[in-house]
């Protein structure tokens, strides 16, 4: 195959300039692996004039991205606007009716409108990946769909907001509130314009929604997924949980349980000595646990330019090399609607609440604890501050619902000041 | 497609029966997957009456690899004998002149034949994976050639034995010599027939050499991997080296760098605190680095049934799902013959020597260093033991040659004990 794969490009912000650059500077090392030379076409964006720092003039320019994506010159779409609905959607959907392949990183469009758009491509025969929508630079849509095909995924995690973890770890180093290290964050474009997208984990929710329909075979819920973000995480209960041995990371995890399809993105306790543990700044890891493969850890850079251009080139080069696979890894009307499970997998949890200093208070909590049927593994008080003494409880595995009834018990004992906190240990 | 795509398998040890039992139980996810019914036409191995504690019953029986290699119910010959010669080279061949595509964990064989087999299977117009021969559960094959396509590879690091890695922190943790951790390690089991080949560094020698010709586009050069194994590092360096804030790994890595191709498979420190140096056991871990990318960081179990039958599962289903590429990632016929560099990227080193109990002993040293143009990072002296005191260097980054120069000259100072220990210390 010598005739040039062309392509459309619509978005020019980080990742769409950064696309550009490869398929200039690169030229000869993607036809030297493609085959065929990777041309683009045409590209589109908001504004024509300003300065990007890489060359247009070579490329046609359409103001309108649905005008480019029916283009006669255009093979393949690339979607790099952004955005559930909108322009991203009414372009992605016109290319895919005009017969041609679409690589897109819009994790929020495909969360919720993922299988219209996976069927609509299958009918119309085109190609429709998105390996640059899932933790940046990590080819771990690659990874999971084919590297993974032979095995039984039993279950997904994953860091998979930078912004997150950074926030995370910065408080943790550098001692400081959540507020404090929000505004720096801020302050240094971090965030995105709504900034629950980050730290209410709905960005790090879609990509775990498009995770799990590949690794179960399930249509993308990502309705379904347990949402809680990192904004009641407090300095305090970082530095008990690495006294204890552990870190808190915004953590999702996917798995199929006997109740169903289990999705919840939510701050965790890890062990600080697993490779989740270990994770710091922007930095995002997926896991992925198969029957047969065991556990593999993948890291690398969530976000930027280079890394989310890469993963969008690898999404081009499969296809100008010809690998043609489908969206989530098989026929998108062979996935099937998930049962949500209504109740999450048994865990440990951590408990931090103030006791106030009467005779007897920490023999409460522990009827409390008894009757709801939870065991203590480990229990810590430590000094006094003032009228109350800070109580650390490590439980062992135990429902949710278990959790919440000892948690509605506790004001009656009237030992407990203010508001127990409870975090979920994730065993890793 | 509904053709079924139908296996012959040569060699039934660990890895040959693990595929046989994901064939036969993920028979209806294998077909949702790929589109198509994986099925098994016949096997071959050297001991027909053995329990595998695998159904063979269904299949035809070949004695001879060579003869299972034509079958014409047969379309991809997956050899999973080992050996770099003999008959799982002369079985491959005639798979490929018999126009069946190839799945191989064989890493002998292609570190050496690789080029001569890329071209047979390119010129027959077949496909010649081996996804299992590197790394076994990890998918660092697929993330190289086809996760980072869009990157010019600059580094590939990898722990890519995973007996070398139990051997190295077995000792540490236990605080046990080498010799009583290999023969431990050779009562488990965990050692190759040769067990040169595990702690000579062969085998992972092989290893990068597959991943450097994907890496940078070159013909695989395994005689070219500079090998030292892990049969000389002590328990004192590894011990010193912890407290210096390193551990020691047998590290391979592979750069193109302005004197041609540097391959080295040989123990290196590395930070404790890096992902390279937290790895533990048997576990192995890959290091990919790419101009657009950056670090990807991929970890995962090296061996085993389980991990490796992925592995030669996630070729089989890309073979099945119609996705076909060149084994190192471009023709074979474009691939360069490299040019091996005849020297090192320089690097800081660690030494380790006995000094005697004389005034100016430790100033002696330090001139024969600087006179060969190595500046001292750190150096510390601790308590004598006897009449000499073990003296560790850390030095700035210098090159071998001038490390040889000062290693050549310490001798003649009158005032170290012995021969000195040097390690290479790697920028990971």
């Amino acid at each position: 195959m010598t005739t040039p794969l062309r392509l459309g490009i619509a978005g020019l912000g980080t990742v769409g300039t950064g696309v550009l650059r490869i398929v200039q500077r690169r030229a000869a090392l993607l036809e030297r692996r493609s085959g065929r030379p990777v041309t683009i076409s045409a590209v589109s964006a908001r504004t024509r004039d300003k300065d990007r720092g890489v060359r247009l003039s070579d490329y046609a320019w359409e103001d309108d991205p649905v005008a480019l994506a029916r283009r006669d010159d255009v093979d393949l779409f690339v979607e790099l606007m952004g955005g559930q609905d909108g322009p991203a959607k009414a372009a992605v959907e016109t290319a895919i009716a005009h017969g041609k392949d679409v690589v897109t990183a819009n994790k929020a469009m495909l969360a919720v409108h993922g299988q219209a758009m996976a069927e609509a491509a299958e009918t119309a025969g085109v190609a429709l990946r998105f390996e640059a929508a899932v933790a940046g630079g990590i080819p771990v849509v690659k990874a999971l769909t084919e590297g993974l095909a032979g095995n039984e995924v039993q279950r997904v995690m994953g860091v998979m907001n930078g912004t997150c973890n950074y926030i995370l770890t910065r408080m943790e180093h550098a001692g400081l509130s959540y507020d404090e290290v929000f505004e720096e964050a801020n302050a240094l474009g971090y965030l995105e314009a709504d900034p629950q997208l980050d730290v209410g984990g709905i960005d790090a929710g879609h990509k775990l929604a498009l995770l799990a329909a590949i690794a179960f075979g399930t249509q993308v819920s990502f309705g379904d997924v347990e949402l809680e973000g990192i904004g009641a995480i407090s300095i305090t209960d970082i530095e008990q949980a690495r006294d204890l041995g552990f870190r808190i990371k915004l953590l999702g995890v996917a798995q199929m349980t006997g109740r169903g399809l289990e999705q919840r993105m939510s701050p965790c306790l890890v062990p600080a000595a697993s490779p989740l543990g270990t994770l710091e700044n922007a930095t995002n890891m997926v896991v992925l646990e198969g029957d047969a493969a065991g556990q593999i850890v993948l890291q690398g850079a969530g976000a930027g330019e280079g890394p989310t251009a890469s993963a969008v080139m690898s999404d081009i080069l499969d296809i100008a090399r010809g690998l043609r696979l489908s969206t989530f890894g098989q026929p998108a009307h062979s996935l099937v609607k998930p049962v949500a499970a209504q109740t999450a997998t048994p865990a440990a949890f951590y408990l931090r609440m103030a006791l106030q200093d009467k005779p007897g208070a920490l023999a409460k909590v522990a009827t409390v604890l008894g009757e709801a049927g939870i065991s203590i593994d480990r229990m810590r008080q430590t000094r006094h501050v003032e009228s109350t003494a800070p109580v650390l409880i490590v439980t062992h595995k135990t429902t949710r619902a278990a959790l919440d009834t000892a948690l509605a018990g506790l004001p009656a004992t009237g030992v407990v000041e203010g508001a127990p906190v409870a975090i979920r240990i994730e065993e890793v």
